[in-house]
């Protein structure tokens, strides 16, 4: 894994940025990112370029042997610009222009702002695409951050008409996939349609589940304007975009396809808060990131680089945007480090160089303090570095045990229509991958048109659309199938199956969801000793060829199982999940083992890595390639086969 | 009571239409309701009519002996209608247009949109006003549903004026009603007066309060504007609007005097979470509904239909509209049927028939399933059928032991002044109806301008207003009067009275509230033993001839009695209020005794009901005609003296 | 202290004014404030005065010994003003006019409704600069209530630009201090610098601060308008401004420098449940306020007006505007009179002579009820009375054993960059107050350019800036400095100190802040059993001379000792914090002693002041002037060395 660095040369005096190159390839870096929103210093008015500064700072990297990840600085249209086409500027969900000062203020839809995109990227492409620094692209920055996938500007509403009409066809289609006789909300024309938002009460979910995957479209349209003039101005480079994590308001597959590589920016702390885990999880790894959260993007991310990803921008020491900022735990930077080798990275960056004094960053750290002096994460870059030596060449990550299948359009569907308001398919997925893992069984996250030959067991957590041709692959893949609540319950249109669900499922296991309850926090549904279900339960009737392995205090079936599939009515605690995982792991022939909250394991090859997360010092029995024994809290450990 | 559904033909193939109607006479159903919301398909473009469909739908139903109860579509007004016409959208108290897209999107004070209508209601008048299927009319949709009462548009400030115009005559006599002397509020003309919202800080109360009696007012002209039509084109059908539950935006009784009978939609599970109970109500009643929310709600509109009502919409199942939808206990279906019966409604209908596949409220159950089977409903609906052709023709429900007043202009003045912020005079009138129903005693709500003669006790939980005619009636009515804080605290031009509150109680007991206090919750007011105060407290001064029965620990009243009333000073707790209204009703010569939290009973003629809505069976000494002994979960039981 | 009230004669009938100001008199009272919020009775249409009832009014009040203190209407223009302009209205921070019907209906950077303050002060200086019973003018009323100070009209916009181009000079120099090359967000003429509102995410940190420091400075030109008209036509008077609690929106000591004395209103009830306190000290103080809150502001106001400061609004019984609104106990406006006195104050009025029947105060009590009768408060005011009378002529209040710094511009830059959302400097500064007197240590609050000569003890709770000044006056008073962290944490321009922190109090201890963390709520660091850390914690690096007198059990230094300074590293819990504060006020030579949660002493001369706010009696060992012994409750002690 080559490690590098996020640098803005243009935030500091020219002075510093010999040292800077040296000092980076001194502590083992061997890249950099720059570029990103540079544009205003760039392009300092409209036609006037100031390109010589950048000159500089890529030549810099390069003689001293730093290669260069160049980003697009589309993320911050200067202000002359935003003055000139005021237009391109998005609208928020209640109609107000969301305006210049800060960031990502362009709305995905503008076909003049696509313009622009398109002609500064150009710019860039023709003059660095042919350095030999030159190594990758970055498309913009974090697309959708800051809640700007969803745009409720003019443009986007003439631009959805058009998505519309190319998706139904007809306006009567139209009518009729939604349902628009309910209520009278039939439409005459597509012109007739507005954005899903300002109604007196609830939008039609159709409306706004179609909203979205329009809205991720236009996210499409605006990174592949980008790729297509990367590659023919920068041929042998990779181009990439940085995505992020618990964010699922684009069809991150659909923008990965177009890329070499996916990568992400990976802060373990900054997003624990805004994650799903309980307030004790938020305490017990408030230094180190939740064991599996970081592992769940690096997973996700090699899904949507097709096996190539990067951690683009890691967190080195308390950042600055979360509601409260920690520091990481001592070792913690150099444990995240290794968790992403575990996962088969190909490059990790940090983010940034050095920590500035000003800004809505100046509070984020470095891997330098402000004063230039090296911050608490350097010794740890250091350590990372020096074992990444030690161990050489490294094999490729191979097919994991499991497949958990992650959809954005599950996810959309259940946020079009939670019918429980706390339902969150994202939610649901991490605590079936945190099972799965907890159980020392490894996880490929993968869309639901994956590939799924070869996988003992394929995990579908919320998988509401199970169209033909994923019922076909879980079919033919010969991997037992787990599925919860939710699964097969919805078509494409956002309608109820024609035979209830779940659809496409049937013919794995014969299962028919008769009724539907969501249930409000604190509201218990006791099975036994073996656990309980909480928030979502499904009445279920099931064929004769079905064993109804576990039921609720209340006779209610919870957990059906046919010779190839499983499936769970209801939405279970952390303790049944697992011991069902395991059931049915064991009978795939796999050896799950309860690792414990803090403990995670990967393998790389025949590299083993253990990472302790927890507060308690972890003794193995293996002889140690890397860290010591017992594991240290924040610590790893590697040993070979 | 008839049985119905909810039918909407429109929303389904017409292959399907005959089979449903069979199969609703076959369950035991007498009548269907159809029509509302189905102007799109009516009228799909302006003046372009397609009643055919609907000529069908009813033709099938009077062919299979159902009658019809034809509601008009004005709830959901087109698109192209909103489009030709989009000033008769509301707009919300933050100023934004509420959009097309859901449902209730028009302003009620629009003349163009009145117009409208009219326009719908005659032409549906005119073609199925004399059909021998039609037996009623329902006017609109839930008026007021979704926050819709008050709109902020021109058209309702400008008919606001002209409210204010006639009701003060002077703008002089408005400065001086509402004192706006006070920060140089002063008006010069009508004309200056503007909706009381977006103003720095709090707006006048008189003003927000004048505001909810205008918008109260515009609610009243609509619905007269169809019952006018209706009346004249199809004479002899009753007229209904089907109202809500927990709502209180516009006077129901002044809507009610309009129709021949007052129905309502009754969610008892969805509605649980919105009520003002506890979170372990909430939890224990989570597949009941509340024990006292249905009656409380059955007893209003009797009250709003002087004495005629029906359930127009049942819940069946989980709905879609609540935070979390759990779904009813098994009998519960049938519990609520048995409710209605002995409060004596003449119809109920189920909500719907059955479940859509799409749309806002697919997930909404029906009696029947998506795939067209029976729903869980289904066979509880069969048991009511059965159980009614059992006890056969049902006596009158007759005058109750209590009477209890509830005023929407009391709730709207505490809204508008609520002093502490979590006041709330429909929750103290549910309290109150709850202290009363558990100890047995039969309970009718009624408006502050009902006879009260024949009472034993009236209960005035919250009745700010006080005026002449109240005064006189509760003196003459002989029964004991029970009043509770805030009662007689202003004048109907929202000033403090003159010699201090309670205004119009001083005849029947002399006392005079000096100061109040508001207290948030946490802070506790001991009464020794006898239970304590939260939430509000009174000092109160009291004549020679007033008893103080109860004080505080801190020395000051709280619980007043003459001759002929009691005045309580504070909010007190459950188990307190209890206490006292047990005394109060022993010595009026009722026999109250505690049923526990779980067990109601209500008496018609001769028959006695009892309802077990809590987890415990209970065991009664009678012979029963309906029901089973002990009388389990969401069981029913009743028998004859 | 002289004792008064505010009087509204023009909202209520002119029969009632003679005697009224008679029962004013005979209570003790010498004086009444009147005029404020009466612009639309003495203009009732622009250019038409109706000045006799004023006239009236004030002679009335002379007639019977009463001083003057005139307020100017400012607060509330009326309705034909707005109408007549309606660009003097403010806009809310989402761009929102803020409408006329309430108060304060204005923008602070209108020229035009600068110019119509200016017209009506000079016209009522005119009128009544001259009377003999007029004392002082009072400038509008509560500058900036209901989050007034900062509105986004176009006036405020172009006025920003203004002020912008006179603290930067050039746009160069802005986007330089600012930092504007991060994120692109330079600009090229300061016409191109907007609010720092509507932003995607976040807006820049010194746009926020720089917006509140801009706002602050229109609150002092407004004011310094109305100040230089009554100067000139009303020689002799006092002029004040009446200040708020807990309101830190511009910076108070530069309008009070424009001032003769500061006034503030207390209302220690209805502050208490908006205040930084636990749940249990907002019930243990329900009926008393914080044993602090009150006397942090006299402290603070005390400072404003350069050692002359008043009550102009006091508290008399439940107000209207909290949330809740309880009543005082018994005894708690006498004790609130005494707190004042041992402050120092000059003069106190109590808000307000009689109870209003309507309007958005109607629930606010008054010394008198709406009926006219003495309220609950008055034989408190007639105690308080008489105990003046008894006492004689006070000596001045001297300087305090401890100067607190309390600086608006570092609340703003906490406020502007909080980095953990809870970081509030006000109520760090209230927890230090807190500290030092509960160790019963009397404490002035004081400006960051006070002279600190003559103290022992000088604290920094949250300093953000400490420039050369400061510094040195801190280096050469001889006090001894107890600094919290963020002292000096950010310059002027916002940026992290070149050095890092703490910047300015480098040569009084050798530390350097290398590292900062927010922590959220429910994480606790413990320093053994001395105490914890929450919220907020350094990693410092400490010079050779300094002492680390306390570590976390982490390892970090908590506690730095030098000579002369001590600096504290994290948000210590309140314990911890008297213990490191009893130790350092032991070292400078006074005497703390914790006097627990509700005793506080303040001394005033050879005078003795004992408060007790707690629910307990507290026995004394001296001969009471005033008082008994032991004192109750809300009870007051005072007695002479």
């Amino acid at each position: 894994m080559k490690l590098g660095v996020c640098w803005y040369p243009e935030q500091w005096p020219e002075h510093l940025w010999a040292s800077d190159v040296q000092r980076m390839a001194a502590l083992g870096l061997s890249f950099v990112r720059v570029g990103e929103f540079a544009w205003s210093r760039i392009e300092p008015e409209l036609g006037r370029f100031e390109w010589e500064w950048l000159d500089r700072a890529v030549d810099l990297a390069h003689a001293a042997g730093l290669e260069v990840v160049m980003g697009t600085p589309t993320a911050t249209p200067p202000k002359w610009l935003v003055d000139a086409h005021p237009e391109i500027l998005a609208k928020g969900r209640d109609g107000q222009v969301r305006g210049f000062g800060s960031r990502r203020h362009y709305c995905f839809s503008s076909d003049v702002y696509l313009e622009q995109s398109r002609r500064i990227t150009a710019l860039m492409a023709d003059r660095y695409g042919q350095h030999p620094a030159v190594v990758a692209w970055q498309t913009d920055n974090e697309y959708g951050c800051h809640d700007t996938v969803v745009s409720m500007s003019d443009a986007a509403k003439a631009a959805f008409r058009r998505w519309l009409a190319a998706r139904y066809g007809s306006v009567k289609a139209l009518n009729t996939a939604w349902g628009l006789a309910f209520w009278s909300q039939e439409y005459r024309s597509f012109d007739e349609v507005d954005a899903p938002f300002g109604t007196v009460t609830e939008s039609h979910p159709a409306h706004r589940l179609d909203w979205q995957r329009f809205s991720s479209a236009m996210v499409e349209r605006f990174n592949a304007a980008q790729v297509e003039i990367l590659r023919a101005a920068s041929p042998g480079r990779d181009i990439v975009h940085n995505f992020m994590g618990l964010f699922t308001e684009f069809d991150h597959y659909a923008v990965g396809r177009q890329l070499d590589v996916a990568t992400w920016d990976s802060y373990p702390i900054g997003f624990l808060g805004q994650g799903p885990f309980t307030v004790a999880d938020k305490a017990r790894y408030l230094r180190t990131g939740h064991p599996d959260l970081t592992a769940f993007h690096h997973s996700l991310y090699r899904a949507c680089g097709q096996g190539r990803w990067w951690v683009i921008e890691q967190q080195p020491g308390p950042v600055n945007w979360a509601a409260w900022n920690p520091a990481p735990a001592k070792g913690a930077v150099e444990l995240w480090g290794w968790e992403a080798v575990a996962q088969g990275a190909e490059r990790m960056s940090w983010f940034r160089w050095r920590q500035a004094p000003t800004g809505q960053e100046a509070m984020h750290a470095g891997l330098n303090r402000p004063d230039n002096q090296p911050a608490a994460a350097w010794p740890e870059v250091e350590a990372l570095a020096a074992g990444l030596s030690q161990l050489g060449p490294l094999p490729p990550r191979g097919r994991s045990d499991v497949a958990l299948i992650f959809d954005y359009d599950s996810v959309w569907a259940v946020r079009s229509q939670p019918q429980g308001r706390d339902q969150d398919a994202l939610a649901t997925a991490m605590a079936w991958h945190t099972a799965a893992r907890r159980l020392g069984l490894s996880v490929d996250i993968v869309p639901p048109d994956a590939d799924l030959a070869g996988y003992d067991l394929v995990l579908l957590p919320a998988q509401v659309f199970v169209d033909e041709g994923l019922a076909r692959r879980l079919a033919e893949s010969g991997a037992t199938v787990l599925a919860g609540p939710r699964t097969g319950s919805k078509t494409r249109d956002f309608a109820i199956p024609a035979h209830l669900p779940p659809d496409g499922l049937k013919m794995l296991i014969d299962v028919t969801v008769a009724r539907v309850e969501s249930l409000p926090p604190g509201i218990v549904l006791p099975a036994g000793n073996a656990g309980q279900v909480t928030g979502w339960m499904e009445d279920v009737e099931s064929g004769s060829q079905v064993e109804t392995r576990l039921t609720l205090d209340d006779g209610r079936g919870l957990w059906f199982a046919s010779a190839r599939a499983h499936y769970l009515a209801g939405q279970v605690d952390d303790g049944l999940l697992r011991r069902v995982l395991t059931n049915v792991a064991v009978a795939t022939g796999l050896q799950p083992r309860d690792l414990g909250p803090d403990v995670r394991v990967e393998r790389l090859g025949n590299f083993n890595f253990l990472f302790n997360y927890g507060p308690v010092p972890v003794t193995i029995a293996h002889d140690l390639l890397i860290g010591q024994n017992p594991v240290l809290p924040a610590g790893v450990a590697i040993w070979r086969d």
